[in-house]
C-alpha cells in the first residue's frame, strides 16, 4: 500500500468528472486537486503556452508528496505530455491514451468520432495513437472550442437552445459520417453527454476520457500494490476566487464536495 | 510636445478597437500595446485576479518609458482601477468614464443600456458612475458573458446563427425597456456592433466605450501640450503565440497592421 496521495489537474473544474469516477473505484485514496480556474480555457491557446502551465500545475501537485499524477486535461494531455512524463520520477497520466484504448474496444464498425478543444484536434495526437492500435479505424474528429465556455457558463440543460444549436453545429456531420462511437475528448464534456447522445443517437457510444483515465490509474496502482485503502480525504486547489466553487464543482462531481478548498498563486510569484 | 509612447493593454485584442480610435486622431502617437491573450478572457474571473493581471499587465508597459496608460479592457476599468491609478505617476484611464459621459450626452430618454462581462455588471462601477453625472438616468444592465468567446472564435458575422440567438437573448430586455443609448461595456463588442444594431434599432445610439476613452485621452494630452506629431510607430505584445495575431488584429483594427509583434512572458517569472 502507498499511501501518498494521487495529484489531479485540468485548466478549470473539468478535470473532476474524473476525480469523480476515481472517488467511485478508489475511495480510500487521497486526492489534492488543482484547478487553474485564473487562467481558464487552455483548449484556445499555443502548444507553448499550455506545456508552460502544465508544468506549472504539476510543480504545484509535487509541492506535496504524491505518487502520480493524473492530467485531467484533454489539452494538456495531447500537447506535449510526452515530454513531461520524461521529466517526472512519478507516473503522469493522460486522458487520451486510455480513451483511445476503450473506443477501439468499443467500435463495430471501426469509426470513431472525437471531440475535443482547437489545441487537442490540432495536436494529432489521437490520430496518431489510433493509427498505432489499430490502423483499420477511421477517425472523424471536430474542434469544439465553443462546448468549454458554454459549460463555464452553466449553460449546459438539455433545453438550452444556444447549447443545442452549437451542438448541432458541431456534431452533425460526425453523426452522419456513421460513427458508433465518439470520444469526449475534454473533460467538460460529459456535463453536456445528454445534449450529445440527443444528436448523436442513442446507438453511439460515449468515451468519458477522464473517467477512462481513472479507470486505467486505478489497474497501474493495482499492478504495483499501491492502491491506498484507508485514505478518503480530498482537497482542492483553485488559482481564481474559491468563492462559488463548491456549487460549481458539485454539478462536476455529481455528489456533495467534502474536503478543503483553497485558493493558491500559480503564476511563478 | 512628449515624444514618450501611449501604453495600452487589454485581456486580449478588443483593445485594438480603442488603438484604431487613437490611430485615427492622434496619428503621430507612438503607440505600445500588450494583448494578454494567455489568460484571456478576465470578464469570468474574481476582482481580486483581474488586479492582479492588470497590475502585471501595466508594469510591463511600463518597462518602456511611457507618458500614460490606457486600460482598453472593460472589465479592468470596472475592478480596481482607482486603485491602480494611485499606485502609478504617469495617468492611467479607463473606459468607464469616457463612455457614461458620452452616454448621458446621447440619451434623450434617459434610459441607457450597458452590456459587459459577468465581472463588469457586478462591479456596480456604471451605476455609480451615471448616479454622480445624471441621477435622473436610468441603468439597464445586462451581463453577456459569451460574447467574448464568440468573437474570440471568430462568430462575429450578422448571420452566425448562433452569435445571433445569443444576443437576442441578452438584448431583447434591453431593447423591450425602451433604451435609446447602449454603452458598448466592452472592447470586444464593437466588432459584433451590426448584430447588436439589428437587434436594438435602429433608433438606439451605440456608445464604442474603447473609442470614447481614446477620444478622452486626446484631449487630455492637448490640454497638457503632450501631443506627439512626430512619431507614428506602433508596437504590439502578447502573451502567447504570435502566430496568427496579424490575421486577427487586423480585424479588430479595421486595417493593416503595421509594425512589431512579439510574445512576451508575464507571470513574474
Amino acid at each position: 500500500m502507498d499511501k501518498r496521495p494521487i495529484g489531479v489537474f485540468d485548466s478549470g473544474l473539468g478535470g473532476l468528472t474524473a476525480v469523480r469516477e476515481l472517488m467511485r473505484i478508489l475511495p480510500g485514496e487521497d486526492i489534492i486537486y488543482f484547478g487553474d480556474t485564473g487562467r481558464v480555457p487552455y483548449g484556445g491557446r499555443s502548444r507553448e503556452t499550455i506545456m508552460k502551465y502544465a508544468r506549472e500545475d504539476i510543480a504545484f501537485l509535487r509541492s506535496f508528496d504524491i505518487k502520480y499524477v493524473l492530467a485531467a486535461c484533454g489539452t494538456v494531455s495531447t500537447n506535449g505530455l510526452g515530454e513531461i512524463k520524461a521529466e517526472n520520477n512519478i507516473p503522469v497520466r493522460g486522458v487520451a491514451g486510455a480513451a483511445v484504448r476503450a473506443a477501439v474496444r468499443a467500435t463495430r464498425n471501426n469509426r470513431i468520432a472525437l471531440i475535443g478543444t482547437a489545441a487537442s484536434i490540432r495536436s494529432g495526437t489521437y490520430d496518431r495513437k489510433i493509427l498505432d492500435l489499430r490502423p483499420d479505424c477511421e477517425l472523424y474528429k471536430k474542434a469544439c472550442p465553443l462546448f468549454v465556455p458554454l459549460v463555464e457558463n452553466g449553460r449546459i440543460e438539455k433545453d438550452d437552445q444556444v447549447l443545442r444549436l452549437v451542438a448541432e453545429e458541431y456534431l452533425a456531420p460526425l453523426r452522419d459520417a456513421g460513427c458508433d462511437t465518439m470520444i469526449l475528448g475534454c473533460t467538460h464534456y460529459p456535463i453536456i453527454a445528454d445534449t450529445i447522445r440527443d444528436i448523436m443517437g442513442e446507438g453511439v457510444t460515449l468515451i468519458d476520457a477522464g473517467a477512462a483515465a481513472a479507470r486505467e490509474m486505478a489497474e497501474d496502482l493495482a499492478e504495483t500494490g499501491s492502491i491506498n485503502t484507508e485514505g478518503g480525504e480530498h482537497r482542492y486547489f483553485v488559482s481564481d476566487s474559491a468563492d462559488g466553487f463548491r456549487e460549481t464543482a458539485e454539478m462536476f462531481l455529481g455528489s456533495g464536495l467534502k474536503g478543503e478548498v483553497r485558493r493558491i498563486s500559480i503564476s511563478g510569484e
